[in-house]
């Protein structure tokens, strides 16, 4: 252990207020999509702006940059301490960065640009929300200036939500994964479509409560811990809150089990991440989840891999039979066809783990091309609709099932998507390591057990907080830098013989 | 309208940024007692000091300070402006007059003392609780020094929950009170006996459920907003919020309805009051509600005045008996004779609203006789008993029975007591000056018709949120200062015919 740093103690205790005060701050965020009475949201936006301002002052504050430009030099802090000065420096970097007069532009253009998206999801007329999105990226441009970049703009905009990644290294992993993915999709949706699979089964009458109950099981099962978090009802679901208190959230649709079933085993994914935290890092960099593709890496590990896999249906789908005996005469292995079906669809977020990536890359390019100027604001519905058809062969028949379909850019999130895909394809290589150290470990799903798994990424990769990147964290776990064919050969493995197909 | 001071429009935006982060804080405090995952506990309560320790920073800063100087000498602001600066000059000296270490030593105490309550309540055993309450009782004459009082320490207790009432005016209340209530009680208690009451429907198998949608219909018909408010379940039901946030709390009891059914009448009281101030007074003392007195008074209008009434049951017994068809042949006038029903018990919180304010009497008594030092802390469970007997012939079998049942004392709450029965009384006063001014505003009641009673609160109380204290708004509202007579009365109009008894 390090000798003790007097600025080291007194950066710690600054660190954690912040963190406390933004637990605060998720527990206002997650009771206005619970809870709270629909009346009280002009008090909230007050309460929660008063807030962010008072962490805001606290996280940029000139005592912090001292203390920060003293401890970057100080040689006697542990490899811990040393984290938690590198990876709190760069949020008061980004923190400090933007003008005052930017942040409540882009603040302000966000409710404008929300509320013009959805008027012109309403009338399914793009032009509606067409100056908005061009305002958006013209300031999401100038945050890009104010922060820095060292190839181009969206750099500092991908860094945001996936430190350390630049747009190049990005696209070398996502190009030739396109390439690979685009015929794989073709091949794979037609053998699935061949295979007549009877789907009847999927729909009918679910009861919501039976669903709560027995998806609350799961996710117990898992490991997520209910004496730090809860599962609620949100219309988007969502994980919050970080140490002790980590709470996810699922929607229920009534006549189909999948969307509150599989977002209560993604969304436990994004929790157990965040819960697995070391108890004495907590409220420092070192106890918070790392980048959202790492994130999304947890999440997607166990809503696909594990959550769509044969073993842990030999488990759960009795059990689900039990809780919804329509389903009882559902046979295993046409339950497990039924619920990896695979076709082109238009929706990001309905999409199966085949195609999902499309989606994902189809945007990521879109973004790119949008700030280099390649498209122009008025060519984004275009294409899209020409790029789906390439990827996807098929055309969305209007915008709301195009480029209107998801909230992230009117909200401002730019270089957001591909941490998706990033999250998707490190779940994969993750995986396939699981499986060389712990071989078999499969058979235990089929007995509803996930605890070794659970140990072996709380090992790997929750504990370590912000300790790593992306890549770093990919190689220091797998053992090498991240690489498309994990995830290419998972799907070829798994669907190969689902559909009968030479893949 | 007066002319615009700049130094009060600062002063106001202030004082709304205090009212923003108290409202955060209540929200903290309302997911405690609801939704907290238990582990989150400690975590919680760092939050909460953390926020807590910044609205106190901004309360009591140099420049509030200045500002109230300047202002409380400003002869341009209208009447609303000068009791904001008045109520809020009242906070300001309460919270700048304690040092920070009493007001540390002060919560420490607290929880300990909470600790050894419960645990002297598991044992049964007082001599647990005993040093904590002598601690308590000390740190609570410092306080009173600290704050400054004209005739004795307790006022400046008191004055806490009931501003500008001094012990002496509240002893000249409820002495002769007190005198005309024991025999009074001795009467009807007996009557009740002998009336032989079948009270046997009052237990059995309620579902909760139902319940939950019967008692919010009342709620609802009362007037209480639930697009700015809630209905929650919590061990103690409570009121917390205000202006466009103000939510109520109950608990179900499977077995009985009345403890969910009276707490949901009287929390919506509560809730009631706090959504009637005016909009443009919202997060200012001009629109949230006035004194623990007046806010009782409200709340027991409601449930004892209007809910245990027999206009109210003659609209809702028809409901509840559809809720709940075990209910189908209990005759109205039995049911309204036994949730009426008078008996001498131990409990507080169980007492019906004859022998209610004997329990409180006791209290406010021993309160002061132990700040005098006429009773030492060892004798308060003596002195408790003995009393018991006196004011209501039953003595408590344990202290859990006894001067252990309430959490008040543990929770350093000293001088708050006297504050319900200043509410019933007024309750009962305002109640009469209703009936004079509305000639059969009950017939409403029987047809679940209530906007007459509450718009009359509106106007003449709930809209003026803190501009008047307890004496004042009694003249004010009634034309006289308060009188036990009303309640006095009240009570031989009802309890007289109800049992058969002349009064």
């Amino acid at each position: 252990m390090a000798k003790k740093s007097r600025t080291y103690e007194r950066f710690i205790e600054k660190v954690k207020e912040i963190s406390y005060l933004n637990q605060a701050l998720s527990m206002l965020r997650w009771d206005q999509e619970t809870y709270m009475p629909p009346g009280t949201v002009n008090d909230r936006a007050k309460q929660v702006a008063l807030l962010s301002g008072i962490v805001h002052e606290r996280m940029t504050s000139k005592a912090m940059g001292r203390m920060l430009a003293e401890l970057k030099k100080d040689r006697s802090l542990d490899e811990d301490q040393a984290v938690n000065v590198r990876e709190f420096a760069r949020d008061f970097k980004r923190a400090t960065a933007l003008p005052a007069a930017l942040v409540k532009e882009l603040s302000e253009t966000e409710s404008y640009s929300l509320d013009a998206w959805g008027k012109a999801r309403k009338e399914m007329n793009y032009k509606k929300f067409e100056p908005w999105l061009d305002k958006t990226i013209n300031l999401k441009c100038k945050v890009a200036e104010h922060i820095g970049y060292k190839d181009q703009p969206y750099d500092a905009l991908l860094e945001e939500y996936e430190p350390m990644m630049p747009t190049k290294d990005v696209e070398a992993i996502l190009t030739p994964f396109r390439k690979k993915l685009v015929p794989l999709v073709a091949k794979i949706s037609k053998a699935a479509k061949e295979a007549r699979v009877d789907e009847s089964f999927l729909t009918g009458d679910f009861n919501v409560e039976a669903q709560r109950i027995f998806f609350t099981e799961i996710v117990k099962d898992m490991g997520y811990d209910f004496e730090r978090g809860r599962l609620d009802v949100t219309t988007h679901p969502f994980t919050i809150g970080e140490a002790l208190d980590v709470r996810i959230t699922t929607r229920y649709n009534e006549k189909d089990l999948r969307p509150g079933l599989f977002s209560c085993i993604h969304e436990a994914g994004h929790g157990l991440y965040e819960q697995g935290t070391l108890a004495k890092n907590y409220h420092t960099p070192m106890g918070v989840a790392q980048s959202l593709g790492i994130h999304e890496s947890q999440s997607r590990l166990w809503e696909n891999v594990v959550g769509r896999g044969m073993p842990f249906w030999k488990y759960y789908l009795p059990r689900m039979q039990k809780a919804f005996p329509a389903l009882c005469r559902v046979p295993l292995d046409l339950w497990h066809k039924a619920i990896n079906m695979v076709r082109p669809s238009f929706i990001r977020v309905e999409a199966d783990e085949v195609t999902y990536n499309l989606h994902i890359l189809l945007r990521f390019e879109l973004e790119r091309e949008i700030l280099e100027g390649k498209v122009k604001i008025s060519e984004v519905p275009a294409v899209w609709n020409e790029r789906m058809e390439k990827y996807l062969g098929i055309v969305p028949p209007d915008d709301v099932q195009g480029c209107l379909q998801d909230v992230h850019w009117a909200f401002g999130l730019v270089g957001y998507f591909p941490t998706y895909t990033l999250g998707n394809l490190l779940a994969a290589q993750l995986y396939d390591k699981v499986q060389t150290e712990m071989p078999g470990v499969e058979y235990g799903f089929a007995k509803g057990k996930f605890a070794p798994l659970l140990g072996w990424l709380r090992q790997k990769i929750h504990q370590h907080g912000r300790r790593y990147m992306y890549l770093d964290l990919c190689r220091k776990v797998t053992g090498s830098t991240i690489d498309e064919d994990h995830f290419i050969n998972y799907l070829k493995k798994k669907y190969g013989p689902l559909f009968g197909v030479q893949l």
